[in-house]
Order: C-alpha cells, then structure tokens, then sequence
C-alpha cells in the first residue's frame, strides 16, 4: 500500500488530468502578456537568491524583530532597485511585493509619494518628489488620530498661520489629537504629511495637508517640538513601525502646505479648490487597489486550502473501504469553490474599476456635469465595494482556513500570516459602516432624484431604472442559471432592498443592505462581462459555471432579501439550492485547473500545505525541524522551571 | 469645552445611570454565590501581586520566548497552588484561567489526568493518578496524527503485544502516523496517553490508549526511539510546545494499556469493552468545556467593544452638531447587542448540558435502553452545540472587533489575543464538518425511525414531534416577539430543514444545515428557560428582551430557511426585521449594564478600550509606551540599514 506522504501528492498530480481547459491560457488571463510573466519569472529569480530579501522566517519573529529584519529588507530593496536598475513603477511594484511582508517604507511608497504627486503644486513637486523617489527622505501619511478614525472632520491637530513669519504653527492640543496608527512613522520616516484643521486669521478653513519634517535628517533625531513612537504590536503589519505622534507648536514654511488646490499666499489669503470632490481621486485610487489587494489575498488562501483538500485524505465514503479525498465532500466543495469564484470576481471588478478610474483621470481639463456625475457614482460605488470586498474576502480567507482543519491553524500553511495581513482592510480605509452609509446615502438621494442613464456615460446605477415590479422569470431550476435572470435578480434586490431603505428612513441597517445590494448587482455584472470576453471557449465555459455558481451562492446567502414581496416564490426559492448543489459536481473536475490559474508560485504561497506538488506531509516535517525550539532537546527552562515541578521541590 | 479624554469615561459613568436592573443581581446569576465570588476576589488579588502570575506581556514575544516565559508561570502556578493550599478542582481551575494564557501543563491538566481518571483501572489509578496530580509527572494527550485528525479510525500509529515479555511494542510504521499537534507533547511532558491501533496476535483490536514514558525523569532527554520536538507558530497557543512525536519500536509494560474498559491479557487475550458508546462521555464532557469556553471569550469580547463603543465619538448625527457615541448607531447596535445575546445564550446552553451530562454520570450504575437514548442524544446534540456555538463565538468576535475599528486590531483592546487563542475551537476536538455530520445523520435516524418521547426523560429531540404543517401564526409584528410562537418557528425551521435533507438522501449541506437548525432550536430553549428562571423582575424582563432580539437576529440570518414553503409569509418576514430593529432601541439604555453583568474585572479584560471606567486614551497612550522600541528615540538598525538609504549610499 502507498504511504499516505506519497500517495498525496498523486493525487494532486491526478487532479490535474481531469481538467477541461488549458492551464495555461487561464495563467495568461490572470497575470497578461507572456512577455511579462517573464520578466516577473527573472525578476523572482534574482529575489529568490538574495540572501535577505528570499527569508520568509517572520512567523518566528514578535513585533520588534520583524521590525529589525524588516530595515534590513528595506535596505535589501532599495539596494537591489538600483543594483538591477528596476525603474518602472509597475517593477518596482512587483518586486515589492514578492517580499511576503510590508517594510517599514511601505506607506511611504504606497501613500507618501502618490500624496505629493496628487497634492502639490509644480514648483513644490520639483522640489520634493526627487527627494521621495530616491529615497533620500522617507515619508508618512499622518491622518488618523488617537481620538479619530475614519472621521476626517473630526480631526483636532491645529495649523495656524503666522503672517509675520511666514509660517504654519502645527500644533496636537488635546491628549487624543496625537496621530495614531501612521504606518512608518513611528521609527523610519523623517517626515510626514500631516492633516490639520486650517485657522487663518481666526477662521476655520477646514483640513488641510501639510509637509512637516519630522527627524534630523543627519542624526534621526527627533525634532524640537515632536514627541514620536511606536503604538506597539498589532495583528498583522508587525513588520511595520505604525506610530504616534505629537507636535508642540512646531513651525513650518508657508510652501510646506500642500497648495496643488487649496492655497494660503503670504499675506494669509485662502485660495479654494476649484471643487471640492478631488479629494474623491486619491480615495478612488486607493479602493482600486485595495480591491486587487482582495483579489490575490483570496486567490492565495484558495489555491492553498483547495490543493490541501485535494491531497488530504479524511473519513471513509458511504459505504466504501476508500478513504476520501476532503475536496470529495459536498460541504468543502461549497465552502472552496465559490471562494475560488470570489477571486475572480474581484478580479474583474478591481479591473473594471481601474478602467474607469483612468479614463477619468486622464480626462481631467474639464469637469462637466456628466463627468461629475460619473465620478460621485464611482466615489460611492467604490466605498460599497471596498465595504463588501474586504468583508466578504477577511471571513472567506478564515473559512478556508477552518476548512484546513489544525493545518490551517499552523503558521507552516501560510494561512495564518496571510489573514494576519489582510485582515487591516475591513477597518483602514474606512470602515464597514462608515462606507456603507456613504454610498447607501447617495444611493437614496438618486432614488429620490434621478438622473437618467446617458449614452456613454459610465451606467453603475443602472439599476435604478429596472423594473422591479416583474417577479422572477424562471420557471424551472435549468433557467436559473441563465445569466439574464440572475443579474436581474440581483438588480431588483438592489432597487427592493433601496426602496425598503427610502421607506424607512431612519434605519442605517436598510441603508447598509442597500449599499451591499448594489455592490452585489455590480461586481456581479463585472464578473459576467470578464467571462463574455475570454476567447478561449473551454476556459469561457468552465469561468460560465463558477460565475453561476458564484450568483446563487450569493443568493443562497441572502435568500431572505431576493424573496422580498415574493419576488422569489417558494418553489423559485428551492431551485436556488438545487441548482448551486448541482454546479458543483460539474466544477469539481476543473477546481485544481481554476486556483492553479492564478499562476501563484511555490515561493509567493510559502505554504507546506498548498506547494504545487502536493508534497505537503514532508514539507510538515521540514518547517518543523526549523522551530528554534527544536535546537535543543532540552530546553533551557528545565533545569529552572520543569525539573522542580517534576522533582515536587516547590 | 471638555476634551475627548476625560469626556470618555464621563459618557461611560452617564451609561450607567440608565440601566433598568440592578447588576449585581446579573453578577450573581452569572458568577454564582457570593461567597464563591469573594473567594474568587481573594485568589484574584493574591495573583494580581504575584511578579510572575500576573505578567500580560504576551504580545511582545514570539513563539519561543512565550514558551520560555510560559515555562516560569508554569513554575510559579504549581508554587501558588501549594504556597496558597489550592486542592479543589473549582478553586485551582478558577486561578488558572486568570493566568490569561494558557500554559505547557494545560493539557496536562484538562485532558491527561482526566484521561487517566477515566479510561484506567482502579489499581493503574491508584498508583498513575497520584503522580500526574502532584505533577510529578508531566502528560500529554497523544491521538491527532500528521494524516489525521478528527479521525481517529484512520489513526496509523501501531500497538503490537508480544506475548514472550508482556509487553506493547509501539511504533510510527509511516511518515504521517507521527503524532502532531498535542499540547505539551513538544519540550513538556515526560508522558504521553498515546492512541495505537492495536494488534493481538496478528488481529486488529481497534484503537486503545497506552501510556507511553517520553522523556527520562532524571535528565528530560527523550528516551531510545523516540523522536519528539516542537511544530513551530501557530495562530494562538504560541505558550503552548504543541508537539511532534515518532516512535521507532519502543516497548512497555502490558499494564501501561489504559485497561478500565478494553484488556489485554498477560497471554495476549483481549476483553472487550461492555459497550462502545462509553467513550461518548469523555466527548461530551470536553463539549460541555468548549461551551462554557464558547461563552466566557464571547462575554469578554463583546464587554470591551460595547464599552468602548459608548465611549467612543464618531461623526455627526443627522442635522446636529453633536458628535454621536458609535453605540448610537443602529448598525452598531446591531453587530453587538445580538452578541451579548449569544453569550448569555451560549451560558443557559452550557449550564443545561452540564445538568444532563451530571446526571447521566452521577448514575452510570446500569444502562438501560432509555439512558442509553438520552446518551446517544447528548452525544449527538452536543455535536452539532459545538460546532455551532464556536463557528458563531469565532465570527461574532471578529465582527466585534471590526466594529472597534483600528483600535479593535491592535493589541492594545486585547481583542487580537482572545481571538487567537480562541479561534482554535473552531478545529480542535473535530472539525465543523466532522461535527455536523455526525449530529445530522443522528437526527436523520430519527426521523426515520422516531422514538416517542417518554415521561421524564430527557427530550432533546422533542422538536421531531412538532406540527410543521402549520405556517406561523403570528398577525402582526408584536405577534413575532411571543416566545411560543419563536420557539415554534425555530422548531418547524428544524423539521423541514431535516425533512428536506431526507428527500435530498445525498446532500451533505442539507444535512449539515438540519444540524444547525436542531442546534438553534436547543440553544434557544436553554436560553429561554434560564430567562424564566431568573427571579428578579426587572432583571428578567430585560433579559426577555435580549433573546427575543437573539430569536429574531438568528431568524434574519437564516430568512431563507425560515420562509421555506412559505412558513413565514413575505409580510411576516418584514415584521421580522422591524421587530427586530424595534428591540435595538429598548435595549440600549442597558447595553452598558448588560456587558457589566458579566462580572469580568479589568484584569481579565486586560484591554485599554474595554476599561470599566472608560479611560480608554490614557490607557492606549501608556500601553504605547510599554513597546520595546519605544526604549530609544533612534533605533538600533538606523545606521545600518536607514542612513545609507537616505544618505543614497546604496
């Protein structure tokens, strides 16, 4: 009889003959041209023999040693930039993340530079861009604070202008006015852009940003006047420095406020922004990204938990003396599959939204009224969206991870790193319900006044004009799966759940369903539109059933809101199950094919239980053997702790 | 105007001012007498001075120096027990769970000694029981494999008798029949229960436990032939050397076999156990365990992020000027009222489980037909109790912890710390898959071949005999609040998910979803009897409202279920969530008395957001400060790794 360590990863390699479509072309839709697969492959490659940047070692590390190994990575990176001549943003932007964790640089690479790029005006950005780029300061974005989160208008730190000087007086006057939770600010960066409210002449001119230097750029000093540190040890980001910070009367240069739209000139006069929605831009820009965040975050924790369940051999099937493979039972395959059809569904949505995003952007001159519109829909949309996303992908990623049993538990699979560091999203940002309400709320308002659907123009809130009164079309379980029906299921369950709301006028909880219903209704017509455009027709039909299978999950989930005024009847109801019980079968075969179709490799997954081969057991063994406890037979406390308790010394 | 600092615990003291009940009255339904209580206070001050006891530094250690540092409060708890004269059960359980986290003996506590005491016989007791009790030696629980898990059928570790010496030869014949997993097994014990297949005389006898020497007594090296270490990180337990164990033909003594029920003979003759449903109450005392634990993580989360959220001001409320207490929020109140509901539920549940597990115990003496009903019950029942109140403990404490926001991740609230040693249950002593499973077919069984309910015995199942022809009867919103007709709907809801999973013979979801329907039903029960049960008036008329609201959140989570064949109409279903959001508001003004009635001091809690007297930014500022690289201004690695950045040395 094989052994179990060798029968496992057979049967991986068994899965993979069953498979309807080409691997391969699902590789190229995910990750794009051939031609940059391969650079990614000899970008990886060179990482891969680095001897600072390959260490995944993290697990065994607390809060300061991540820290520690973590400059030493930022040095690694910076170093291997310039060595290997990587300039490109996109690059720089994958070598970055093949480093399996954030470095104390992250924010600034991730906001710092974008801020100064988006915020400053010509002459501020010759000037300081340069100096960010090439590393020569190292930035923080310095937003939150102690007492305020999400809320930007309740931030309490002061910037007065001094005429006589010429300069901002930024100032921390209450115990809860500290910044609080900046990403590199606490150790690593020598300067921050700071948001402060804005008193010129004794009015308030709102939240402004500003530029303030933070450390001596020689000594790395703190400066006089600021009072700077770490929060301490969080769930993920422990290789990230988060920080505090407290100014007393700091002074800085009138030009060190960032004055690309609001402006202060040197007498204490305010300029105001053209328009107060640009702001909406950098938040935009963000949710695209976050949204990709989602998507690959997902797509790791599937492709581990769904290979594991291929491998792994538990429980005897009716009747039978085989032992089964995990993936062989119904509840894995419901818990995997439409978490498989997730990924893919945020990776359609995170392109979509790219898509508009930089039309937009790159069509700036002038802001008519169509051009507004379409950007308050995108401004609320992507708050529902990024509220649904992160929600739905943190509590996918931990039910795969139960779906691992004790093995996802253990740091060897990777799981838990990888929720650790994902999980931040469902609060920075904005939270579930602070974003909810904003796009819920501008949902009522078009509800209540709405703009008709433009030729052209970007349609997210199509759904407003459907015809909610018709009930659902379907009139046997087949002709749920026709996509026609589904979408405009979810369309009516947005506009019922909408209407509900409107009704209903003070309860934030309708409010909420509303947003998720829309967010729903949309990411389900961005899949959908992904999988009109695949050429490849095997793979076109095998994405066909997972975006089926992906709707009536959703609706499975919800059944109570798609059954609203008996839209759904109880017998439509029923169908809801059967059909989604009935997809799986049809997509077992293809479930390898579909998560080996991100194209992750062994080295980014860095998971015993998920490696490509299958070799899970032995690969147990050797992270194992790595444990720094396992040094010693002995430990060190015996002779100390154990033996006195052992010996009844006590 | 006052500052958002002192003004937290101010918001936090007007709260309770509010309260309808007195909570000290909760306090004492919840906690017990009040002479246990000062007890508890007594032993609790006594560790809070102890300088190793009361250590929570925790969050600043990896896996290997909290294991160390668990080694030395494992020293000084077996000091305090003897310093302090601590001998019963109650008293030395109680001083251990202040510990805060659990320690490398804890499973020799909660699973070797009580795996002695009942699988060994009285003379193997006699002379085993004395030692593991008095620590002298240090045991660990042996069953999970690295090819196996929740089962134990397919354990491959092997037990072969040879008649010559009378004695077991004990072996690990493949890589994945090491033993993986158990706590203490790594660096601790010098002991292991270790469950073997067993061989007599070439015939397979099933899986037996055999107490296994590890580690020599003297000197702690591990013995000939055993290989023994640490598995590395995990999510929680990094207190705990979860081990790894292979043995290579290690022989012991014919009496080391646990021998109360199954025997091995010195001619290698087997004596069966009388039946094998007696290991059915070891599973079920460990489930009673689980839920009490179910109960107190909850309690303790949802205390910190209710406290918190009364505290905490965010945005504006509509038209006004007034910042709002997060706590103001509907959906707020929606995420946390719901689950302080869940852990009162999860209490009444634990405690009823308790009664019935005591009595059957108490009265082993013979077993007749009916007990051995009432057992299979029980086992069955608490099958699917354990899967579901840990799902739902485990999503409810990240929802809560969401809900805080960014302070909810950091380490700080001590959130992140209850969730990781928590999460756990969601896995060990069989996965929600195994569980449900298990608890479905029992009940499909039944349904199949009912068995009357008898006079006096205990009726888990009673819900079998319900009326499912009959819709709900409720005609009006009010209507849905009346405990009978509550009951009734989850009762009908349990029936025909059970029904439906009959017609659907081979869908496991169906029948995983009649566990959890039956699962629902019971605790909502327990939950209401303990409510009626409750002798103070206005204590129990708040805590009424608690599990209506509990009713109605778990009747909208699962509308789907609840509408099947229309049982609730469309309009009744609305009623469900008005009524629902209707009970928010008459609960709020005890919100804050509610999570107080827990009785958990601020030692326990150990969260700077969760403070009895709401100092919730002071605290946070102190924690902050606690962090170790928060000791120099400049850290150690800026003129290795920072300065030759920003200097562009690279």
């Amino acid at each position: 009889m094989t052994e179990l360590a060798d029968l496992a990863p057979q049967m991986l390699a068994k899965e993979r003959t069953q498979g309807t479509f080409d691997v391969e072309k699902c590789v190229d839709l995910v990750l794009g041209s051939k031609q940059w697969q391969q650079r990614m492959n000899e970008l990886r490659a060179l990482i891969m023999v680095d001897p600072i940047l390959k260490d995944r070692d993290f697990m065994y590390r607390n809060h300061k040693e991540r820290y520690e190994y973590a400059l030493a990575k930022s040095h690694a990176f910076v170093q291997f930039l310039k060595k290997h001549n990587i300039n490109s943003h996109e690059e720089r932007q994958f070598v970055y993340y093949q480093l399996g964790e954030p470095l104390p640089i992250d924010v600034h690479r991730s906001m710092f530079i974008p801020t100064l790029e988006t915020q400053m005006d010509e002459e501020q950005r010759a000037y300081w861009l340069p100096l960010a780029l090439d590393f020569k300061i190292l930035g923080a974005y310095a937003q939150t604070e102690l007492g305020h989160g999400s809320n930007v208008q309740g931030i309490e730190t002061t910037a007065v202008y001094d005429v006589a000087t010429e300069e901002f007086i930024i100032n921390s006057p209450t115990l809860t006015s500290r910044k609080w939770w900046p990403g590199g600010l606490g150790k690593t960066a020598n300067h921050a852009v700071v948001h402060a409210r804005l008193t010129l002449s004794g009015k308030d001119r709102g939240v402004q940003a500003f530029l303030v230097p933070l450390r001596d750029t020689k000594t790395h000093q703190p400066l006089p006047g600021i009072f700077i540190g770490d929060i301490g040890p969080k769930i993920g980001f422990q290789s990230v420095d988060n920080g505090y910070c407290a100014f007393d009367h700091v002074r800085i240069p009138r030009r060190n406020m960032l004055m690309r739209f609001a402006k202060v000139l040197p007498n204490g006069d305010f300029v105001k922004p053209p328009t107060d929605k640009l702001v909406y831009f950098t938040m935009v820009r963000v949710r695209v990204f976050v949204s990709y965040i989602c998507y690959r975050y997902m797509a790791f924790v599937v492709t581990i938990a769904t290979r594991f369940s291929a491998a792994r051999l538990q429980g005897f099937a009716h009747k039978t003396k085989n032992e089964q493979a995990v993936l062989n039972y119904e509840n894995q395959q419901l818990t995997l599959f439409p978490l498989i059809g997730l990924s893919y569904a945020g990776m359609f949505t995170a392109r979509r939204l790219q898509v508009i995003y930089e039309a937009m952007v790159n069509d700036l001159g002038a802001m008519d009224a169509q051009k507004l519109d379409t950007l308050n829909q995108l401004h609320a949309t992507s708050s529902g969206l990024k509220a649904f996303l992160t929600t739905e992908v943190g509590n996918g990623m931990e039910r795969a991870r139960r779906a691992c049993g004790g093995h996802g538990f253990s740091a060897s699979s990777n799981i838990p790193h990888l929720l650790q560091e994902f999980i931040g999203a469902c609060t920075y940002e904005g939270t579930f319900d602070v974003l909810v309400q904003q796009h819920g709320v501008s949902l009522l308002k078009r509800l209540r006044k709405p703009v008709p659907s433009q030729v052209g123009a970007i349609d997210l809130f199509g759904f407003l004009q459907v015809d909610a009164s018709r009930s659902c079309a379907a009139t046997s379980a087949q002709m749920l799966l026709e996509p026609e029906i589904l979408l405009h299921a979810f369309q009516v369950r947005a506009l019922k759940t909408l209407q509900q709301a409107a009704r209903l006028g003070k309860s934030m909880h309708c409010v909420s369903r509303a947003s998720m219903g829309h967010a729903e209704s949309v990411i389900l017509q961005c899949f959908y539109d992904g999988v009109l455009e695949i050429n490849e027709k095997p793979l076109q039909a095998v994405m066909l059933q997972l975006w089926q299978l992906y709707a009536l999950w959703r609706m499975n989930e919800h059944l109570g809101e798609f059954r609203m005024h008996d839209f759904l009847s109880a017998e439509q109801a029923s169908w809801v199950e059967e059909s989604m019980l009935g997809l799986l079968a049809k997509i077992r075969p293809n479930a390898i094919s579909l998560v080996d179709g991100f194209g992750i490799t062994d080295f980014e997954l860095n998971s015993a239980i998920g490696r490509y081969d299958g070799d899970i057991y032995r690969a147990l063994i050797e992270r194992a053997a790595k444990e720094p406890l396992n040094k010693t037979d002995v430990v060190e406390g015996y002779h100390k702790y154990l033996q006195p308790i052992l010996a009844s010394k006590l």
